[in-house]
């Protein structure tokens, strides 16, 4: 009979509507090989997964072959742990159910499993980052959207359907003037704290100035949270401001949010975090002032330990290793 | 050496400010004694214990010793599941951290467990009530505040400090006219939905129209939500408007909730529900209309299956069999 190789490799994949990076990881949480293929070239889901295994081939043969591969945890779009399958993604090319767990394992051999980004990075920062040690506590990932995977008592909490942990979508705005989500109701925190709620924050606080601001000289519609950023770094009072309108919103969210678990952590990810003490002061600031006296001091909040670009490879592949 | 007689039966406290009830309850869910002694009678707990075993022997003696008692359940005031202490409750005489569970333990020779009052209804729902078979649900009490237990996976959660679970205190108005609450921060959803928040609403919509209502012959500070159900059956349009503005407040406030944990269920438990449809018709409506897509039509909105009177004594005996 042959000896049992050892399982010293998960495979980790960070599926966007665009693009799909796959990493190979090893049980110290480097990322040793990454490859990527467009998700958008591939209009039948089988062609991706045979195109994605192709390209995943050469690092497999490089680290022993499949057998040191323990399986592969795949972070996508509408994907849901209990199923195995990304369900009615609206920007994925593939319509209704997609069972992308069973089309990876039956192609590799291994175990393979599948859950939403966010709950990727939750158990990425959990196995690697911020996080380790911890059994309570609330993931945010503050990107296109804004997302969240939440622990209770170390493992991630999926509900009864699979799609728990949108906190993206909690209504933090009921006043007339809540900002309209892609969700189709009004005033979600995303609608305040995602890229595109800061680039529209930006545009409404210059709209109330006339100071200067290096801010004015870009496209409105395209401001990122980076260029906000540099005219806080420059000194400029409208970008202060906008960090504190979006930080304030952000810390009030999330003390709500303690109430319900009571979390050791949030844990911040994604470009928003990259401004630093501009936009983690008024986070801070709103939190305390908002905490329920019970709560109050407990939560400690974190920017993610994971390096962003590898990040979402990682937290994929600590499913893997379930 | 003597046989192990079995476990058959279990012992639940409810302690209020003011009385403590004691039930012993057998594996069906009967409870087949009860007992009571009053809370505010014993400035010193060890008193207070002693009181409460002694009211208790002549029914365990009754049903064949101690041997036969598994264990015992305490729902107190800031009851914490982890440390076996209520801490800090400001409406018990005791001060500070009262290590409660050990007490109880051992002058009785049995395990104790304590919990909040509304987990432990939630516990009490789950062995023996409307979540008997559910793995994910959210328990909201509704009575002199508004408590919540919150069930995933089959476990209470009660996060990294014992205390998760407080969805009465989510602030639900952040506006300027947001009511006062006793925790010392403004619109928190038990201002509305407690006992005093719908009689404040009672008077509040009372002078707001002219039209003659049965609520006018009481005392403003003591209408409660039976006589607005009452109102309600005699016809009163300004009591349907309580129990719309009441019910959509919650409801709007369950569809948040549901975000974090995606639960099968909320189940309503207190005086408000007695209002039946009143009450239950604009949570669903607004529950409904403010629920993200993904989770639409998918939990129910249930009331409580367990007999008032008792259910708290049964939600704290299920601790007692754990």
């Amino acid at each position: 009979m042959a000896e049992e190789k050892e399982k010293k490799y998960a495979i980790g994949l960070d599926m966007g509507g665009t693009n799909s990076v796959f990493g190979l990881v090893n049980q110290r949480g480097i990322v040793e090989y990454k490859t990527a293929i467009s998700t958008r070239a591939y209009p039948d889901v089988n062609d991706y997964v045979k195109a994605g295994v192709e390209a995943l081939r050469p690092a497999i043969e490089e680290v022993g072959g499949i057998e040191v591969i323990k399986g592969m945890g795949i972070g996508a779009p509408n994907g849901n742990f209990y199923s195995g399958n990304i369900e009615y993604a609206p920007n994925l090319l593939w319509k209704g159910n997609v069972p992308i767990a069973k089309l990876f394992s039956d192609e590799l051999g291994i175990p393979a499993r599948v859950t939403n980004d966010a709950n990727a990075a939750a158990l990425g920062e959990m196995t690697y980052g911020a996080a380790r040690g911890m059994r309570n506590f609330v993931m945010i990932t503050l990107g296109t959207g804004v997302g969240s995977g939440i622990v209770v008592d170390g493992n991630v909490v999926y509900g009864s359907d699979g799609f728990a942990g949108e906190l993206g979508h909690a209504i933090v705005d009921r006043s007339a003037e809540a900002r309209d989500c892609g969700c189709g109701r009004k005033g979600c925190l995303e609608t305040y704290c995602s890229a595109t709620g800061v680039a529209r924050t930006a545009r409404l606080m210059l709209e109330k100035t006339n100071a200067p601001s290096q801010l004015r000289e870009l496209n409105p519609e395209e401001i990122t949270s980076f260029d906000v950023y540099k005219a806080a770094e420059a000194g400029e009072q409208v970008a202060k401001d906008i960090f504190d309108y979006t930080g304030r919103i952000l810390g009030a969210a999330c003390a709500n949010f303690a109430l319900f678990s009571a979390p050791e952590a949030f844990i911040f990810f994604g470009g928003l975090t990259k401004a630093g003490h501009w936009i983690m002061d008024p986070i801070q600031e709103a939190f305390d002032e908002n905490s329920l006296f019970t709560f109050k001091g407990k939560a400690k909040l974190l920017v993610s330990a994971l390096d962003g670009s590898e990040a979402a490879v990682l937290g994929a592949s600590a499913l893997g290793w379930e």
